[in-house]
């Protein structure tokens, strides 16, 4: 049992769990919480570390059963690994997706986003709040979007904040980040994928638009917008009419009323 | 000017940005920002407080015309008391709102939510995320909503953090705590307020209920949804049909696609 918190693989996922950096080099992230590590596929689970008192806990051997590493360590040093004010006592260190492009928008022969209706895609650029990017993925799974398409400047969705907010998601829906995101839309639009972008210049109302074929949404930063680039490679500019004297919508609930839309109309 | 953070003004606005016991008991609170500012009516601000860099502002002059008291505070003093990491050198002390529920759900004859269309009210029960409540205000306006009734338990809704997620919608839209929200529905329902509530017995999905007249609808906890009594009390239970494996969307989410499915039908 780890009861130092100088101890080196302490010292390890306490940097897992606080810099992009090392994730990416090490191409792990945290997952915290009984829930979220129950979800996990075992195979992608590279260790778990679960607090003295976890092992105690009933889901405990059906946890930890088949994963390679395991590591017990004191309540206290929980305490100082977990990035939440009341820890559950298990996290795990999991391997990081690889989608292409290809799987995540649906338009390669193979893997990943195999799902045959139309597709429904969330395009992000430089969104920058992790609570938004996590709620975005939660209510994105809910809405049934196939995939989500981020450039290099979107929050970083292995941040504990966007893993705890988006309840699983993230193990759910394929996702990636792209340099180039203005070739990347060029690319699903040579595939048939209609972009759709909330813009000042939309004449239609977003709910007077079809969104039953392949379909893809375009939500910008939340303070500035979208780009004038990316905006431009939009089909279709569509409004979303506000009463009073709102501006725009926060980031998630703009994505959430257009994916839901999307979805309401794949009912009818 | 003001240059030390133990002067007793400072002090007075500090315990104001941090404890909404001090807000309640002055029947005031903390609006922070130029935007802000600019918004609120003149007669309702009680003080402002600047920065010395601030008095430079093209907008200086106008923020201050016609307000009573106002305060000059070092950069250094400003940034001790402001609840943001980058300060903008301008917060309001703002006196509190006092609605009544007749004014909020526009029963009554007189003030307050005189519009003369069919209410859209929002319920919250025990809501607990400042971001999620502010975020509601905002898109509750956006989306048309005439009045939001929370009970004694939802966040308190002049936590900084909420005031800032509003964008200014705080100002706009009419609200009210209530201790016994049941018996406030009853009344809401004898008035003809029809309301709903998303719950996992509801056998109709949310868009096939009509929402253009006089509507309510129910949000409860983040983590526990409705309690029991309150969500007996709705008219109609309804459902958001989910895909994937998402079993509930983030309540500020949820509540917008319910908010922005009626706006869409009043469109209609």
């Amino acid at each position: 049992m780890i009861s130092s918190t100088t101890n080196k693989q302490v010292k390890y996922v306490a940097a897992l769990v606080k810099k992009a950096k090392t994730r990416k080099e090490e191409d792990l992230f945290v997952a915290e919480g009984l829930r979220m590590c129950s979800e996990i596929p075992k195979e992608r689970i590279k260790s778990l570390y679960v607090s003295e008192n976890f092992q105690k806990h009933p889901e405990f051997g059906a946890l930890t059963a088949g994963v390679r590493h395991v590591e017990v360590v004191t309540d206290e040093v929980f305490r100082a690994l977990s990035d939440t004010q009341t820890p559950q006592g298990i996290l795990a260190l999991v391997k990081q997706y690889h989608y292409t492009v290809g799987e995540v928008a649906g338009i390669s022969g193979k893997g990943g986003n195999s799902s045959s209706g139309p597709k429904l895609l969330m395009v992000l650029e430089r969104l920058q709040d992790p609570g938004n990017l996590g709620t975005i993925l939660r209510a994105g799974e809910g809405a049934g979007v196939t995939g989500i398409i981020m450039d290099a400047h979107t929050a970083d969705i292995y941040n504990p904040k966007v893993i705890r907010s988006t309840m699983g998601s993230v193990l759910r829906v394929p996702f990636v980040y792209v340099d180039d995101l203005g070739g990347t839309l060029s690319e699903l639009k040579g595939h048939g994928i209609r972009l759709f972008a909330a813009h000042l210049d939309g004449t239609h109302n977003y709910e007077q638009e079809d969104y039953t074929g392949n379909t893809g949404f375009l939500i910008g930063n939340e303070a500035n917008g979208l780009s004038e680039e990316i905006a431009g490679m939009a089909d279709t500019f569509i409004r979303i009419p506000m009463a009073g004297k709102v501006e725009s919508l926060n980031a998630a609930v703009a994505a959430s009323v257009l994916i839901f839309e999307a979805a309401r109309q794949r009912r009818q």
